[in-house]
């Protein structure tokens, strides 16, 4: 097999809704630091550069992840590739899995055909939200399953289970003397059983036939446009007649309103006679909920995970995480508390997969805690709410070094600036002006503007908003480097 | 009994400790509306107009919480009295209600003597944390109380106990036929018994001769000396040879350093031979932590108690104060969490007694969520510090109509202020400038000025501090109307 044959999507679409309140649908868990220096998307992405050419990683996700996730990637591409561009595919919205990996071997195919291989390409499409402990474990599983992939199997990913978690999907598997000759350590899968009682969960992991699905798979291209044209035709159909470009690939908005919202394992694995799987021998985690963050976490000796500024009296088995103010916990038992800016969760710890119940309700109240952080994350940085009054709203505006926000102008409100760390470049009405550290600057309503920061460090402000109407959505935009005029 | 020579003394010195993270030391219980338009030291206040010339009502309190009592009480005497002036006693230090009372007694002897009444003065002395449902009824204990005073009895008001609370106090009664012929309703006083285990308390609640000690005494001046003499010699000499002007009432620190501090229950009390109690026929409560709020809140069908901006999933028989942010709560058994601002506190419902423990271990690090909210309220109104940086921090202060804060200077940082709601007169150097709503100014280090509003409505400013040391300690102060020079 060609090395640029083999192709690798990150998943990267998710809203995973039960990590709120740390999780926003707009900073959603895959696009946070966990437990490490790298996000749980940038981690996916350094375990993929050692089996794939890094120009062939490439990412599936929402539109309005789009900006961050291309930021979390060009972090890496610089780290450790040769050189690379972006290769984002955005949706206009979530549709579950399968539209996602349909629409990237879409994708690839056009790449391919750009490039004129005329080959089928080999694809590995992996979530970006799993811990995985051993990157050369993973390469070694990832090259057995290419070899099955070549003879035409779609291959998952299957984790020894160590515990009855009811949380996780199991699959069967069984000897198969085919299967074994085009890989010694592929098995054959039986069935799918999605995230099964206790009972059931225990069985599971007493026998040796069942594993974890771990969510990733590796393909033929082709095998899985067939599937998806005989259990999915839906999506077959609206994928086969989409115009992608391989140089824009972003989903035009019509196509995409009658496609299904359906995971893959529903709508290719739990049907397909093409399965094989191929063990993966090393600590795997799906950090699908705050129970599996606790089970990841290093505990006490009163079995108590504990994060950022917190004091405790007496409490068991819980894990208390504080990201802003102080926490005071006592006497709790098997506890979760969360802390953000913007919200608290307290959770019994066997309720966790309930906070998600908790999202679609705040959802439906459009409650903005759902969607974002007070802080909320731009292109050219991020600002955050601090103070809201009557007439009045004050933000602290981050901007990153060489970053401009578009020209603008408000209908409804004025803006005062103070710089308070760094220097910045104010474009008001038609003249250029350099605020330095301590400087401030009136911007009238109807005034047109821009802020931005041509220079070496980070710029800092504080804005006072005034105004009868203070709204995000009163922007008129003139010129913007980021493509949203 | 001359009206004018019976005086009442609302001690409001406490730090309400275990009401945190919504008391603070220097915001403390008494002074916060509980479940009603008025604060617990303002309802202490209003119970008390019925039975003594509203003149002849002061309050005892720590001298870091004057100028909130000071507001607080003229804000019940325009309501509720003729006319009248402050009358606060202020301590360096708070020393328990041993030595409170004991400065009232010298106190109101020196304003009979001004006033040339040569008559012992009763003085019905009570906290200022207490809930009482019906104030006729307080009225007619008092009355009772009074009679037995005038017997050289010490009184108490004993509540009967309707369930076995072991974090109260307990009285055990027996008939008198001396003391039944001062006042048919007063009981002789065997024994006081501190917070009883659980066991116990149950007893008392079955037997009828235990009362809840409420906490509220009723005494001559001369008597309770007398008593003070002989178990707390130290109190009785220190505040004999006090000075104490009947005009600026706040004692001198040095006097106060050798001050014992004991309770009053403790110091006389549980010695003296003189006592005698009053049942007090109505709903009581002390508001000592939170289970007791939560004893008292109006509960739904899951006996849960939800205040603010809650989500709840199932929980159960627990408490949810939320002042800020959005809470959620998916499970919880018997579980208190209050969020305000700064602090969270999830506590077991069984372990609130213990919020003391935790306030205790936040003084020692010097954590300020021990101290001070967010928000911190001054003479002349309040601020909020909204936002802190590398050499930078934001606040919004608001200042009330009438008032202005010192002219004063700092060394070590500039100030930028802007106008967001209101007019401001603001001195820059030896000049006024009025500041318009939106308007900002620059003060530069080492720049006298002040910040005025003499205007009728409140005024609001955002202020952003720029220096290398930014501390509430780098000011020198020129003029102050609040007396802080």
């Amino acid at each position: 097999m060609a090395v640029n044959n083999v192709y690798a999507v990150i998943l990267a679409g998710g809203s995973g809704s039960r990590l709120w309140p740390l999780s926003r649908e707009l900073h959603p868990k895959q696009l946070m630091k966990i437990e490490d220096d790298y996000t749980l998307f940038q981690s996916a992405f350094i375990r993929l550069v050692n089996s794939v050419d890094d120009k062939n990683i490439l990412s599936v996700t929402n539109v309005k992840l789009e900006s961050q996730v291309k930021s979390q990637l060009a972090e890496m591409q610089t780290k450790f590739c040769r050189k690379s561009s972006y290769r984002v595919i955005t949706e206009p919205e979530g549709k579950g899995t399968a539209p996602a990996i349909a629409l990237s071997i879409k994708y690839i195919e056009k790449l391919n055909k750009d490039k004129n291989i005329k080959e089928d390409p080999i694809i590995i499409a992996v979530p970006s939200d799993n811990l995985i402990s051993d990157n050369e474990k993973f390469a070694d599983a990832i090259k057995e399953a290419i070899k099955l992939a070549q003879a035409n199997y779609i291959v998952t990913f299957g984790v020894r289970p160590d515990r009855a978690d009811t949380g996780l999907g199991y699959i069967r598997t069984k000897r198969n003397k085919k299967i074994r000759e085009a890989s010694v350590k592929g098995l054959k899968v039986e069935e799918f059983i999605e995230k099964p009682d206790k009972e059931t969960a225990q069985e599971f992991v007493d026998s040796d036939k069942y594993y974890w699905n771990s969510g990733m798979f590796v393909f033929k291209a082709s095998v899985m446009m067939s599937e998806l044209k005989k259990y999915e035709p839906d999506i077959y159909d609206i994928v086969k007649n989409a115009e992608i470009s391989s140089q824009t690939p972003t989903i035009p908005y019509l196509d995409f309103e009658e496609m299904p919202d359906i995971s893959i394992d529903y709508a290719v694995m739990e049907n397909s006679k093409k399965l094989a799987m191929v063990p993966l021998e090393c600590d795997w985690r799906d950090v699908g909920s705050w129970e599996a963050i606790y089970d990841i976490s290093e505990t006490d000796e009163n079995g108590n995970y504990v994060m950022g500024n917190v004091v405790d009296l007496d409490s068991k088995n819980s894990m208390i995480y504080s990201t802003s103010k102080l926490i005071t916990t006592i006497g709790l038992e098997n506890t979760v508390v969360v802390e953000t800016e913007d919200a608290v969760l307290v959770c019994n710890r066997d309720r966790t997969q309930d906070v998600k119940k908790i999202v679609n309700h705040l959802k439906e109240r459009h409650d903005s805690t759902q969607l974002t952080h007070k802080t909320v994350y731009r292109p050219w940085g991020y600002y955050t709410v601090l103070n809201e009054g009557n007439g009045f709203l004050t933000k602290c505006i981050y901007v990153n070094p060489g970053a401009k926000l578009s020209v603008q102008l408000h209908h409804h409100r004025s803006e005062h600036w103070v710089v308070v760390e760094g220097k910045a470049l104010v474009l008001k009405g038609e003249e250029f002006i350099e605020l330095n550290n301590g400087e401030s600057i009136d911007l009238a309503i109807e005034e047109k503007h821009s802020l931005q920061n041509p220079y070496d460090e980070p710029l800092k402000i504080l804005e006072v908003q005034r105004g009868d109407i203070l709204d995000e959505n009163d922007i008129v935009r003139f010129e913007d480097m980021y493509g949203r005029v």
